[in-house]
């Protein structure tokens, strides 16, 4: 059985099981998919380097995936695209395979996830609760383990607020390092397309092969520790009971990990953020989408979401001197932002300023929103880069906070965001050993060698009859033996998505290492010793194989 | 008697001469301006460094000029600046002093030079004809020869169509290369500060002490002829008679300078330049002044010019959408239009279409203004650069066309338009020699050294009585010598400043060489003789001067 079919047989399992229709617009039927996962397989079998083969993903019903409607959440704008979009054919060329399109605020307008004909998108960890938007179909099938990635798009905030909702990460890179061709625009000139992962490794390696820019390596890093740029509390504003707290933990979990903390003033990120909806700037959205709508309205078509249909319509008698006058001042705005910004390497801040219930948002469909772009309506405005990661947890819902920088600072950003993903470290004997077959599983989540060691001298190890071979490895005190393993170090939730994936009959437990220490490692099923060979005199998986 | 007092006086004596006192909208006292030229004067006496000494410059009204109020062709929009406006800053820091603000189009909206409380200008060669506009009496002023510089704006062609209307040099920089701050914006964006003189090298040394930054010399100068574009004809629309025999006439002339002429599509710089006033770009001129119109129009205020007031106005109502949309095509535009430019140094257009009497622009003031910039709307939009030049006469009106560049090409587009400004040689004997006195006029008008020879042996040498001391050549025939000449190409326009400024007894006259060649030079009057001594034994001024 092959490791690629597998994995969409999975996913298909899982998307009847969380039972969330409402996170797609279309997916892909299973035999096709399954057909395509046969064809990455036997790619691999040949030899063809595929660095993201049995990764799954889901594209926001904004972007072109050929074969599917693009309906930007609007089933009567529907047109059929002739070619995938440049960020769907480039996961593509590199093996991922695309599920279908998902489900989002229409036309990208709104941060809640609720704004759709296609109904609103629940939370993944409180279905009361809204999934956070534009892009919320894509988050929650992330979140909830569906695909590996999912691509969004972020104009005021929808690639990350609902990452925050949702407990994963979303990087929203500098504009222009993603090409935005074959999007459904909302504000085409800050338009971004933006990834959710779990991991920050995943997200990086995905955005990797989106780009057509680079960010350069760590602009302008600058020796010494890390500088951290957080507001007063004040300009904060209000938040969400307990988020304050929260916040407050990420920023001392960064001076933990060494940064220096400083002041900023948020006062021109606060003008900004709340120039996106309330000045001229939403003309562009009637721009992309405007003619389609007014049509739409007199035809009393039901595919329009009053709300957005409301926004877009009004946004029509914007005057143009307006939007000048707004453009001149958010020049002012945001030199005084950089000049903010150059003293600091990035700026922390919550993604959002707290989460709504379903409820709170049918009560309140504008005020609830706007207060949801605070703290990311200014981001694309001033032309920086973002990162979206999980920060701890809130009365058991997602907490997450945002790492902001000038354009180009993209993996500055992500090397900061990391201090704040907690990292555990795993013992492997076997296929997971650099050079060996399942190493690269490793990679891909992040992992790095930590050093080489042996195990204490209480295990023996077994050939295990699986393909690729694997060595079992069990514990036995008296009479065992001190066996060859490297420690890595990998994002804690990578741990998570390695034990997912895991087949029988192999299993992660404890592993005691010859200093006494006991790490997360591989071992395996004792019914899979039956018919294994003990090769424990090797020592070493490798030795083993080498004699074979 | 000193030079810059001299200069002064000789100006405002032109003032009253010409009698067109539409030119100005305030002019400085008189004896204010001759103190301030007396102080330039004993600068100099000091040895102090200013390279714009003895220059007088006009600032279109839409300047700051500090003690003159900024008005922009509105009385009743006046205010006081502190300060001049840094273009005016830094004329003045080189020793240039400045006679007053110029009329305008109103708010710098126009190319006609007739939208103005003050009245309309009228031409310098034809008083029955435009100045053009918006830069009126700025262009007037020079061609005169009032004021050796002055400065205007061209937002859509403002510092080019007057130029070519009164024959002289415009020169209309890279946006961003000179500060517009202290200028009445007409839209803000792509507002450009540009310089007038009756030659380009005296144009391009006053742009020099304008711009803060600098254009990389001859950016991107590829090995090789010059390329020059030109549009076929078709696309050049309907041009006045003789125009397109003029216009072919400047082509065929860089051609014979050597360069070779290929052909472009004009199709994106005439799409561009319609949408400067029919599109939405207009409504940053609301975005400027429209408040202030509003009010004004509201109490009947009869300083407004109702074709301007019209035109901003109307701006008010257009929508944010289709600015947008604009910008959208524009950016597509531009791409076409850099892409056309891709293969040639320069493309070479007639500034305008054809010159109209101040009758036409009255029965028709929007039609014949929007004809005026068919040529010159897109230059802006686009982001080039510009220099427009006299390309010789039609029907004994000047004809001008201008060379248009990428961005930063500024000098390059002054050394091809070069070509299209003939040369003279000049033979000097005396103060004008290099390392003499009088040398820097010279090169302040471009002039470069050719060779050093003798006359031809019939001229006798006499020593006059002038300040600063200077050499009569006079011409015997029968008993003269060959006396030490050093002959100096310059642009013949220059030849007539040189005639202009020139004090009694000297003149200009044609000077025999040694190989019989006939060149202009410096002679003198019979009377001057009277008392002088005769030296022609040394040979050369400089061998008297060193046995003195």
């Amino acid at each position: 059985m092959s490791t690629t079919v597998t994995r969409v047989r999975a996913a298909y399992d899982r998307i009847e099981a969380v039972d969330r229709p409402e996170i797609w617009i279309d997916l892909r039927p299973r035999e096709e998919v399954e057909r395509e996962a046969r064809t990455i397989d036997e790619r691999l079998a040949k030899g063809e380097q595929l660095p993201l083969a049995g990764r799954l993903f889901a594209a926001k019903g904004n972007i072109d995936v050929a074969g599917l409607p693009t309906t930007a959440g609007c089933p009567s704008y529907a047109y059929h695209p002739e070619a995938d979009a440049p960020v769907v054919a480039g996961l593509r060329a590199a093996g991922a395979i695309v599920l279908g399109t998902t489900n989002l605020d229409q036309f990208a307008t709104g941060l809640v996830g609720t704004r759709s004909p296609h109904g609103a998108v629940r939370n993944a960890y409180d279905p009361a609760r809204v999934s956070g938007g534009s892009s919320s179909g894509s988050a929650v099938a992330v979140a909830l383990g569906i695909v590996d990635l999912a691509l969004g798009t972020d104009t005021a905030g929808s690639g990350r607020v609902p990452a925050a909702f949702n407990g994963i990460v979303g990087l929203k890179p500098t504009r222009g390092l993603v090409p935005t061709a074959g999007v459904v625009p909302a504000c085409a000139s800050i338009d971004c397309v933006t990834v959710f992962a779990r991991t920050l490794p995943e997200a990086e390696q995905a955005l990797s092969h989106m780009a057509t820019g680079t960010a350069p390596a760590l602009l302008g890093r600058r020796p010494g520790p890390w500088r951290i740029a957080v507001p007063a509390r004040e300009q904060l504003g209000e938040l969400d009971e307990g988020w304050a707290q929260a916040y407050e933990a990420a920023v001392e979990q960064l001076a933990a990990a060494g940064a220096t903390i400083r002041e900023l003033d948020l006062s021109p990120f606060n003008e900004a953020a709340a120039m996106l909806y309330e000045g001229a700037f939403v003309a562009e959205r009637y721009t992309a989408v405007g003619a389609f709508v007014d049509k739409a309205t007199a035809a009393d078509d039901d595919s329009l979401d009053p709300t957005v249909a409301g926004i877009i319509t009004r946004a029509r008698d914007l005057p143009a001197h307006q939007l000048y006058a707004d453009m001149d001042r958010l020049a002012v705005l945001r030199t005084r932002a950089l000049a903010e910004l150059a003293d600091a390497d990035a700026l922390l801040l919550p993604t959002a300023p707290g989460h709504p219930t379903l409820a709170e948002v049918a009560a309140d469909p504008l005020g609830a929103n706007a207060r949801l772009g605070r703290f990311t309506n200014s981001t694309n405005l001033f032309d920086l880069a973002a990162a979206a990661v999980p920060a701890g947890e809130v009365n058991g819902l997602p907490f997450g906070v945002m790492l902001i920088g000038p354009a180009y600072t993209d993996e500055r950003l992500a090397r900061i965001a990391s201090l704040l993903q907690p990292e555990t470290r795993l013992a492997v004997v076997g296929a997971h050993l650099t050079g060996q077959p399942l190493n690269p599983q490793l990679l891909a989540l992040g992992a790095r060698l930590d050093r080489t060691t042996t195990t204490a001298p209480v295990y023996r190890l077994h050939a295990l009859r699986t393909t690729p071979p694997k060595p079992g490895l069990v514990h036995v005190g008296e009479g065992g033996a001190a066996i060859e393993a490297e420690v890595w170090r990998l994002p804690a939730q990578g741990l998570g998505r390695l034990l997912t994936a895991l087949p029988r009959p192999m299993t992660l437990g404890s592993v005691r290492l010859a200093d006494g220490t006991e790490v997360p490692g591989f071992l395996c099923e004792p019914s899979a010793l039956t018919d294994a060979e003990d090769i424990t005199s090797f020592g070493r998986w490798r030795s083993y194989l080498n004699a074979e």
